[in-house]
């Protein structure tokens, strides 16, 4: 059983609100220090495969499919 | 400059239709290897600071003011 994270966050020039108006909230508290915001989704799964390569190759087949839009999402696949 | 990962996720015993949603989606494209689907939320930032105890402290508490709800949220903070 592996347990798997699919990190799905936007392209580049593909408008983030959440993540302009959490930097905005965060200024107006006074954290200056922070530059800046992205918000990502990200889809923790438990997945029972044979190997990690097949978990591997199974998640990406499921992001193309279902998780994410490739016309304004990019993902990335992290075993925990 | 640090890059930090604020990963707010639910408690137990809260609700999580999207992930549940998103479970059952998958179960129905056939992929029965995926036996749980927990979704969070996560904020990348990068943030300004003299030392990462210093910047883990700062995101501590901006997720205790603006970013999590501690009655429903967990939160995890990752230095990338």
């Amino acid at each position: 059983m592996f347990t798997v994270e699919v990190k799905v966050g936007l392209k580049k020039g593909v408008s983030d609100p959440e993540g302009a108006n959490t930097l905005k909230s965060l200024e107006l508290l006074g954290y200056d220090e922070v530059k800046s915001v992205k918000s990502l989704k990200v889809y923790r799964m438990e997945i029972d495969a044979p190997s990690r390569e097949e978990a591997s190759e199974r998640v990406e087949e499921m992001c193309r499919r279902i998780l994410t839009n490739p016309v304004i999402h990019t993902h990335e696949i992290v075993f925990l």
